[in-house]
């Protein structure tokens, strides 16, 4: 951003300005999410119902500010995969719209009792599903992770504040206007989904440093905005790192089903976290690997094999063992021959990222090894790592993918957005 | 500690040997959490009852280590407090022996299923309890943590990295050896339990940077160590902040009740996170409030009062505001008149510490408020606010109670040492 640019951002403002409206933001913030705790299932159904209602009626604004924010962007220099995640058109804000109405309709997460016991004591022990509070969302530029992230907060009873793209603040600020209107008229508060006012990056230095104001910072992003968080923040994240995920094709694998998974999982779309990067290969499988080479050949993805795959096909590209390491997030794809799905395990643990890694095997036993020893969030047997998404999931949306170890683990949607408590009932039990 | 008594302590060692040893403590335990975590429920069974046979086996030796922790903590001046805390008899020992016992006893928190289903395509979904992995725990000084914190880790397929108390050095040591006899007469390694072999303060900072290593960080001591490990590591803590408890007694407290919990609640054992600090009284409930005192008193409590308070019993210190705020872990009680559950809820929110409130009361609806609207770890309805304890809720033993938002909220005992994963089971799906 040139400094001309800079001066003429409606949207920039001094230092404090900025920390005190942050501070009023986390005020309000904290506020609202009392409220929401509070609000019955009902409220909060009426809420995202009237925002899906909202997002459809003021189209023509959400557009109008989309548009702003790519001539902005389109003024910078806009790649096509930056057009692609940047832009709206009817059809996605019918999308946007639909997907609020797809968490209206989940089961309320909050007032679950998620087990209870009574006590030889005669004391009553409940734990129960609450909200966790205030959430930070940080995140990149897809205008509609807004209304996801909102409504999921919303539905989970948490008021959340949003810092989203830069590149879609206005597309950004045009759907919290919707998630507003849908709040007021269900007659709760709008401070519930606040979006940061301004793209100063300051603001998320900011945002970071309000322990005791939000409860959880979710970053959702690269790797160095994770980074950043985890150093920076005493507040507790929920992490979302990359997704270097493994497709295995084992001795004993359905070559039909293998082709299938393998084309799938690597190209449908080749920008997700869920995206497979590399490929092992059982060496007792081998023959099974021109025609799924060529599948993917076909569907023009690069290629990069060790030497034992290249000595089958020696139209690929070598790879090294930075190859292993790379999360591309593009239409290349590393091949790596392994010894059986004890190698398979041994490559995984050694290079992969805990997200997503599936099996493709007929075996029974295989399969059951490997998901007990691939230690991922997500762990596939015949199927395309592609579905390690919240929606495939059944969650309605999500906001990603959590490869922390501590749960929330895995698609993070509304109920992995609660925590919970203990209620603990008495006739007027004393300790011994 | 005297540069004389630094001299001559035989765990001291220079920096950069102690960094080796860190590492290769770190290198032993991530091999162990592997074994661990794969181990079957019976082994996990038999390495914690031949771990309490050990310890029955040398009671002998373990009460020769204690010798030498107090006579070594006598030298620079042993108060009664600490002594209590630090101190074994046979007594001690056979309860840590049980304890080990009863967490054999326990149900195996690994491979639990905690929830299925199936999805229109076909795939079905599992969400599967598995270990954390490396965890590290820097606790004080009661060597029959040591003992807890070993056990239940085990018990939950992680490898636990132990730092105690500088004071329970020898205690510990001596506990670790029978742990260790228990996992090697099982068959499991020996590197799942591991203790600091050193007192060197440097060792804390040391296991805060093993990002990578260590999954994650349990800190069970004062404020100032919780502080310091938030500010320090990247590497998620279940952190277990102070017990600012409150009880507070309703109008519609059942006076009998009210006399009895309230007495427990403060004085069965002051030194406690559990312990109650600040007593809410209904206005309406004032009544209650002389013997509710004259009990106290009795039982050596000192007590502070509101202008209220002293209005009513003259014979109380005046609290000021600070009291609200102290977790005196003392016989002393903060007293403060309220208006009603609201007034208790209110006060609560702004002074308390999330981590455990009571009311007292017949009166069912107030009731349900205080459970619903109270943000605390663990809620009580006419029961003492001592239960606040792992063992007390049939954990069989506990690490302490976590005051963080996000899961484990509450008592960890061995299933909360366990996080998930999800299994997937396809039959050659991929995403449309």
């Amino acid at each position: 951003m040139t400094t001309e640019t800079l001066v003429r951002d409606p949207t920039t403002r001094s230092g404090s300005d900025l920390n005190s409206e942050m501070a009023e933001i986390g005020r309000r913030a904290r506020e609202a999410a009392v409220a929401l705790g509070l609000a019955s299932a009902d409220s909060k159904i009426a809420a995202l119902k009237n925002a899906a209602a909202a997002v459809r009626g003021r189209e023509a604004d959400i557009l109008a500010a989309n548009a702003r924010d790519l001539a902005e962007a389109g003024a910078q220099g806009l790649s096509a995969a930056l057009h692609d995640r940047l832009a709206l058109d009817p059809k996605r804000v019918e999308a946007i719209a639909a997907g609020l109405e797809a968490v209206a309709a989940l089961p309320d997460p909050v007032g679950r009792v998620l087990t209870e016991w009574t006590r030889p004591n005669g004391l009553h022990i409940q734990r129960v599903a609450v909200p966790l509070g205030v959430i930070g969302i940080i995140y990149e530029s897809r205008p509609n992770v807004t209304a996801d992230a909102g409504g999921l907060a919303l539905k989970s009873g948490n008021a959340a504040i949003l810092r989203g793209g830069s590149e879609s603040f206005y597309s950004s600020r045009a759907l919290v206007a919707a998630l507003a209107e849908g709040l007021r008229s269900a007659g709760l508060p709008e401070a519930a989904i606040q979006l940061v006012p301004t793209r100063d990056r300051a603001a998320v230095g900011l945002m970071l440093a309000m322990s005791g104001v939000i409860d959880i910072i979710v970053p959702r992003g690269g790797p160095s905005l994770i980074e950043r968080v985890q150093r920076e923040s005493r507040i507790p994240v929920i992490a979302h790192l990359e997704g270097l995920c493994h497709t295995y094709v084992d001795a004993a694998a359905d070559p039909e089903k293998a082709r299938k998974i393998v084309l799938n999982a690597k190209m449908r779309r080749v920008s997700i976290c869920g995206a497979t990067e590399t490929l092992l290969v059982d060496r007792a499988a081998k023959t099974q690997l021109p025609a799924i080479l060529a599948d993917l050949r076909a569907a023009g993805c690069e290629l990069r094999g060790d030497p034992e795959v290249l000595a089958i096909d020696p139209g690929l590209e070598p790879a090294t063992e930075a190859d292993w390491r790379t999360e591309y997030l593009d239409a290349i794809l590393a091949v790596h021959i392994v010894d059986g799905v004890e190698g398979a395990i041994q490559h995984i643990a050694r290079f992969g990222s805990h997200h997503t890694d599936a099996i493709i095997t007929e075996d029974e036993a295989t399969a059951e090894r490997f998901l007990r020893e691939v230690d991922s969030a997500i762990v596939l047997v015949n199927a395309s790592t592609q579905f390690a998404d919240g929606g495939e999931f059944g969650m309605g949306a999500e906001i990603g993918i959590s490869t922390q170890r501590l749960p929330p683990r895995g698609p993070v949607g509304a109920e992995q957005l609660t925590t919970y408590k203990y209620l603990v009932r008495g006739t007027g039990q004393v300790r011994p």
